[in-house]
């Protein structure tokens, strides 16, 4: 395992120089901050449990970082969080990403300034500065959902691949063969699980691998109304839309209805990964991939608490269920 | 101004025990505690300046406590806050109480624990100890959209009266005359301020003073449901339903749905405290009171930020704007 001095040999600097850097003090420049946290992250350098202790007196509050509060799947998963935390006698606090990157930072330092005990964290991109230097501390984390390649952090998330399994089985037995996918970030682990297990899963279902069908936003309903607009532009008939989370579905519900009208708007399916209240208010009513979000948030803080308790969390894909509200009718 | 001399006195403790109350130490009894945060509450006690700036050093982080944190209201709430206090060089960091006035008080304990420079706070009920040792540490605080009776801070908040209004003359206009009201606890200001508006300006728009119209649920979908609910078994016919907030009205719908069935639901018209993003998906579509979430969490952190540099703050009521999306034709 490696030590501090590895880290300070590995950035070329003085051990009190990373010492500083990697306890979080501001007395360091730029220059070598990047050095000693690119090498901590490089060697996979942890902080020494009993000097971690010592530094920090515990306070039985955890911290969440979520990735957009305004996200029904976050604000639902971070009062379970919330719930379960208090049952085991801490509270939480929340902060929103908004879906950016650099925002995700400035509140993983903020958390690193604040007394938390432990993060939940669902991170927006690749691992960035910060991230690497919360873990060189030797914060407690877990991810929630969404995970970054290369950090060794338990993750409690959706099991995607059942869930878009699930949408695929009901678009073949709706009978559609031509279906808009509009997806999400690339860079976000959901974004790319649910764009892969689709792209992956259709032909077996009889959908069209006609790749003009498929577009992607932000998992915001902004981007997703354009991304939907990009794919009626192509002039590629379609029967169904499936969004591939519930802002996304928002999003180009909206744009189907201001382009293409609401009655022959309400002629396509809709189907979403996310139930959302209102999907059963629709016309017609908007099937669904149920994902748990309160199992997720409850799951997470059960396993930060284990880590917390030196006991060893096991990350757990959560099964998901799927909400046929179909109109019954040749599809 | 009272002095921490006098609060001493009126509590009939010594002067280190009221100290050690007022700056948050656990080393008391819980009737001395009792005792100094009601004398420093009736006294209107607030820590002197200077000495506060010696106990906390900046932080630039701001914590603000909403009230439910999946009713959207609220998360768009937090969004704007966070991205105005980021344009001021703050994060926020957020907790959720959860209608629930036990989980606030804990969070205020929780951020009176935390390094956070002042308090955004949207309150549950009447002011409660913690909320009086708040006050008392000194800790600069506004509220957002709800208010505590015999606070003195600043409110950033909905102006009820005129979104009430609103909905009375759209009723009106729509010729409706039996209308169910299903408001939110009278012990929180804006279910108060609500139904008041409501019930003193129902005659003069034609509508019915028939009470047994009138219910109220918890300002969450459950209770709003099962006041829907009894409203139905009342027996007394109705053609319209307002609801008090966004959740109430999506418990009302659901209410409506199931006790009615979808096709008889249809036929009464729904108007809403908060506009949601499903409204122009429902159908009929839902018009509704157009709450500005965004403003109020903008200038609720302003405000912050103004006590914080020591200037005065001056409350504002928001001014709502009404969505009309009846269908066209006799109401």
């Amino acid at each position: 395992m490696a030590t501090i001095k590895d880290v300070a040999a590995r950035a070329g600097v003085a051990l009190g120089t990373a010492s500083r850097v990697l306890s979080g003090s501001s007395q360091t420049s730029a220059d070598s901050r990047a050095r000693v946290l690119a090498a901590a992250a490089e060697l996979g350098y942890v902080a020494h449990g009993p000097a971690r202790s010592l530094r920090r007196a515990r306070t039985d509050v955890l911290g969440l970082l979520v990735s957009d509060i305004r996200n029904p799947f976050f604000s639902e998963l971070a009062h379970a969080a919330e719930q379960e935390a208090r049952r085991h006698g801490f509270t939480v606090l929340l902060a929103n990403a908004n879906e950016d990157a650099e925002q995700a930072d400035a509140y993983l330092r903020t958390f690193a300034g604040q007394r938390v005990d432990g993060l939940l964290f669902s991170p927006q991109d690749n691992i960035s500065p910060q991230l690497a230097a919360t873990l060189a501390s030797g914060m407690p984390l877990v991810f929630l959902n969404r995970t970054v390649e290369g950090v060794d952090a338990p993750l409690y998330g959706t099991d995607n691949a059942q869930g878009v399994q699930q949408v695929l089985s009901w678009l073949e037995r709706r009978g559609h063969r031509d279906v808009a996918f509009i997806g999400g970030p690339e860079t976000i682990s959901t974004g790319a699980e649910r764009r892969a297990a689709y792209v992956a899963g259709r032909a077996a279902h009889g959908i069209s691998t006609d790749d003009r069908l498929l577009d992607a936003g932000d998992f915001l309903a902004g981007g997703a109304a354009e991304a939907m607009s990009r794919v009626i532009d192509r002039g590629v008939p379609f029967t169904a839309v499936f969004g591939a989370n519930g802002q996304t579905t928002l999003g180009a519900v909206r744009a189907l209805r201001e382009r293409l009208g609401a009655e022959q708007a309400a002629r396509i399916e809709i189907v979403s990964f996310d139930d959302l209240d209102w999907f059963e208010f629709a016309s017609p009513p908007i099937s669904a991939v149920r994902n748990d979000a309160s199992a997720i948030g409850r799951l997470g803080v059960r396993g930060l608490i284990d880590l917390l308790a030196g006991r060893e969390a096991v990350g757990q894909r959560i099964a998901t269920t799927f909400i046929d509200r179909a109109v019954r009718g040749t599809g």
